[in-house]
């Protein structure tokens, strides 16, 4: 993207907030709508802080639509207290969706409650919470997207892990009720992940789609160590096609975490997101890249 | 295990000597027959430092079977001279395995090359070297043990994540040539584990069995996180269980890699394994611990 006119970004792409989470929900709607982004990805603490309503109003006044609302979840607690609250709070999460005009509702499972060992029974009260939270959701014009996580987070966040068991639970649902997130930093190490992209697409499961490479070493916690698009093992390029060719049509949001972009000016990490999105994901080569070496120059 | 005479261990319960690193092999030799350990897993490095045929006569002397070397593998290597170190290092590792009399080498695949995103090519690369090495291994009377890793290591360490993928990995060979290894910390999260090891009990194809438990928070790294028996989430009574009626009858391996463990006293660490092994593992109560109390008394 040096120099020159800048081309401008696929209208597919979306920028889920937390990517660039050293800005204001005013400077992203202010940064994505400078850069020609369409699509934003907002998180419920700093819309609940900004407020719904006046967060709905920011960013479509900067021209964005909210490809989806993270999130809800945390559906496995086996105490009724704590289960009512959870169920309590979903519906919130439903509502703020509803508001800021997203259908995607995207939802972290949750893992095993203090001190419990039982993965299945945890599973099955994912899909009782489903059961009561899908018609309230589709009568607010919500889909729940149910988000498989990396089996590392199967203890304390997701004991939902692959992309097969995300659609088990979502197909005893309505389509219109539930459907799956396929996130590449969660999917991508798993050989069985095509043949369920097709399924997934077959079922109309496909609610979002999100960007994220991996990299190691792992920080502590394992929470902060999503990496820019490009600097990991990750074949995007691959996840996107068969995205595609599952017949997804909607957003291709860029979910990372990690504190080396959080501490960057943010209209210059999201140039560099752009960049690395379109070179990575996309494959369309830019307009100021130099062509590439021919391969009998390289191989030896 | 408090007071009182001390109960002979289960026969079939083995330490992995990275269970207790503080400990020279003599130290470890020495400990665990005092416990009434009847078999230990051994890893190459301490053993090639001591010398096979000195460590062999060493943990023999002790009255000691060698339940497991650790490690061969680490055979996706592309270029052409890592990948015949690789398999040198791997042909040197059977016959320190042989030396050892045990019939056990415990492979970890390998990761990704760096820059490398191709999974399926790894994976490939994998089988092939095991074509070369697996009648290599059985003109030793060795068995290379394909162990699965938990998909947090698909990267660096192991392109092999689930036990089906070990399981069609290995069912490529002869079951006296490559086998896998069962370790719940890799496979506890998986929801079709219990299939696949009655798949493998059927074609004898489970070489090893291995506990730790899965603690959070995951430290820097993630390699020093495996927790202790009972410290975390794992139903490691319910593996044991299924392993067993898979119809595996040989030793159950203890790998715990913990610096709080590394830390301690490697005597009473032990023995906090073993006591750990009977509560979590076994079922089996201890002599010394008070009866259960009734559920009526509890359950308000």
């Amino acid at each position: 993207m040096s120099g020159g006119a800048r081309a401008l970004p696929d209208p597919r792409f979306s920028l889920n907030q937390r990517t660039l989470r050293q800005w204001t929900l005013p400077e992203l709607a202010a940064g994505c709508a400078a850069a020609g982004v369409r699509h934003v990805g907002l998180w419920r603490g700093p819309v609940r802080e900004y407020g719904p309503a006046a967060a709905a109003r920011l960013v479509r006044g900067a021209g964005l639509a909210v490809s989806s609302l993270c999130r809800g979840g945390f559906l496995t607690a086996a105490d009724p207290e704590r289960r009512r609250a959870a169920l309590a709070d979903n519906r919130a999460a439903v509502a703020e969706a509803a508001e800021l005009g997203t259908r995607t509702l995207v939802l972290v499972p949750g893992g095993l409650p203090e001190g419990d060992r039982d993965l299945a029974a945890a599973r099955e009260r994912v899909a009782d919470a489903l059961a009561e939270l899908g018609p309230y959701a589709a009568g607010h014009g919500v889909r729940l997207a149910v988000e498989p996580l990396h089996p590392m987070y199967a203890s304390d966040r997701s004991v939902v892990s692959t992309l097969r068991q995300a659609l088990d639970l979502a197909e005893r649902f309505p389509a219109g009720q539930v459907g799956v997130v396929v996130d590449t930093y969660h999917l991508w190490w798993d050989d069985t992940v095509a043949g369920q992209l097709v399924r997934a697409g077959e079922g109309g499961r496909i609610a979002a789609f999100q960007l994220a490479d991996w990299v190691t070493p792992l920080p502590e916690g394992v929470l902060l160590g999503r990496g820019q698009l490009g600097d990991g093992c990750v074949d995007l390029r691959w996840f996107r096609e068969r995205v595609d060719a599952a017949g997804y049509r909607g957003p291709v949001e860029t979910e990372i975490f990690s504190p080396a972009l959080w501490a960057r000016d943010g209209a210059e990490a999201l140039a560099e997101v752009l960049d690395r999105y379109r070179r990575y994901a996309t494959g369309i080569p830019a307009v100021s890249e130099p062509p590439p070496i021919p391969p009998s120059v390289t191989e030896r």
